[in-house]
């Protein structure tokens, strides 16, 4: 039996202030066809598994309810706090295994941009055949340029189904490092993985024993009929760490699926407009704006609202709620240094 | 008896998008200590005057009486629809001349900048005493620089207490006009005037006798005992015409005081943010911000809210309800074309 694990916990401020804790990237309307990411993510895999979760933080648990009206409340797993996404894959494979020893996951990150869905499913699909057959598998992104935001994987030996194994994880990379990466055909780690529960039950325990010891309290309560409560009580002293880190570096027999499908981790305004028209002047525009004489700019404006521009050129102009962020493009990662001013200033009332 | 008339019926959208037809300019608290423009030129001529008259649009008595709370409600004259400031002039010289024939006017517009308050109050004493001798007075602003968007004074031969007689009206200039102006004396025109009731009436019977003559019928329904139903019926059928074109021009005798005290007209962003002090960077902030690596820009932020502004210089930042202006502050002027952009686009809400 297949479970697509969908890990919309994320409270990620990148997309600041359109992006807020309590708001976060995966519920933003940010998908080619007006849909939130989560939405998108939860519609493109449909049919490919038996069954979907979402794990997501209690306080967005409400958000993404209203997100995917068809998501089964059973089927929705609150972390009473974030512990990272090792012990939120972990608690969807104790519920997943609950219902059939043989289950096959898919981790799939909610806050990511695909442009070319055939293309994904076709990679899914050989992702769960693989993981069926006892691997451990990750899909590597066929990087478009040599980025240092990301993680990247160095594939080995051919495997099976068009997917090799790998030889390594490699961290975030300097520019050096990430052009090497490019021309010897390194992959990116979009974070989507694909495992048989026991599988990557035990290598919780082999690699994270803390983290496998309150999993398994989580799984006999379940199994007695109701893990709720020891779920408040064990689930925010479980050890936070990713899955990256915690598992799959050190995972035996991981293997890679390339996929080429226009993915992108909308992982900052500058991205965002990367993945949508611009129209005859380069202008982007997300609701409602007046642009006069201006250029290359991306303007996102709430509902109800309007950003209106004279005379300027590559700037990132984003309205939401109750807060405006200007800054030009190419320094569109700065909004973590606004983000930090914020706290700094005990302003966390606008994150 | 010495009258003000406080005209405050402006529906201006230079200072867009903070001004909006239905809360103009004279409302927004833009004066240096925090203080609507209006309650300032309110305040100011505390003294100076025996009655303050406000005159304005029905649509914004509810927020002039709110800006001043201890205008009394029978010194609030509402226009049911604008008809420019002749018809405002007027019908308070029928209210002020019906308390007392001898009285004298002093009209003020409601949403300029003074910093000097001492100097103005002495130019306006003077200027009284100058109207109360039977001359109409204008006060002369002493310019600062070479403005192609107000009329100029050419002032004549000197009449008394520091006036001269007025040589001239002359329109708002080109540039290079404006520089000979400059150098040759003239005065701007600020839009404040001085006279006797009676005389100002008489001006208007010779120069607007269809002024004139809905004025008289109001003035008989206020000796009455009431005009606000003539008023209603009879007021949006005035001429409209401004005072300067259509009495002042044209009047015999006309003197001007120069004043010089630090006035502004606060015409657009960039005029405002040349009153305020900027700080080191040399932002000028209005609100709540926060400025990394940002220089020259003003930032007017509303109650509540926040403008982020990372890495751009010399640039006008307004967010104001549910709308947000971005331009250069060289560009403020261009206000006037987001304003028809969004009238012509049927987006008037925004206005």
């Amino acid at each position: 039996m297949n479970h697509a694990v969908i890990l919309a916990g994320g409270g990620g401020t990148r997309l600041w202030p359109a992006s807020r804790r309590s708001h976060p990237k995966q519920l933003l309307p940010l998908a080619a066809n007006g849909e939130t990411l989560l939405a998108a993510t939860w519609r493109r895999i449909e049919g490919l598994f038996d069954r979907r979760w979402v794990v997501t933080a209690a306080s967005q648990a409400e958000g993404v309810a209203q997100a995917i009206p068809e998501l089964e409340i059973g089927r929705l797993l609150a972390e009473p706090e974030p512990r990272n996404t090792a012990a939120a894959v972990g608690l969807a494979a104790v519920y997943a295994i609950a219902g059939n020893r043989d289950s096959v996951l898919g981790v799939l990150p909610a806050d990511h941009a695909i442009a070319d869905e055939g293309a994904f499913r076709d990679v899914v699909a050989r992702a769960l055949r693989l993981a069926a057959e006892g691997h451990i598998v990750t899909i590597g992104i066929k990087p478009t340029h040599a980025e240092t935001g990301f993680g990247w994987i160095e594939p080995g030996p051919a495997v099976a189904y068009g997917a090799s194994s790998v030889a390594r994880f490699v961290e975030k990379p300097d520019r050096a490092a990430a052009e090497s990466y490019l021309t010897r055909g390194f992959l990116w780690n979009g974070g989507m993985f694909f495992f048989r529960a026991d599988r990557i039950l035990d290598e919780i325990r082999r690699q994270l024993p803390a983290l496998a010891e309150g999993l398994d309290e989580i799984g006999r309560a379940h199994a007695g009929g109701g893990a709720a409560e020891v779920i408040a009580r064990i689930y925010p002293r479980l050890p936070s760490i990713s899955i990256d880190h915690g598992v799959m570096e050190g995972a035996a027999g991981m293997v890679t699926v390339p996929g080429d499908f226009g993915w992108s981790d909308v992982g900052s305004w500058a991205a965002l407009a990367d993945l949508r028209g611009a129209d005859a002047a380069g202008n982007v525009t997300l609701g409602r704006a007046v642009l006069l004489d201006a250029r290359d700019n991306l303007v996102s404006v709430d509902p109800g609202g309007l950003v209106a521009l004279v005379g300027v050129s590559g700037l990132v102009v984003v309205r939401a709620g109750d807060a405006v962020l200007v800054l030009p493009r190419e320094r569109a990662q700065e909004v973590r240094d606004i983000v930090k001013r914020l706290e700094a200033e005990g302003l966390d009332a606008y994150l």
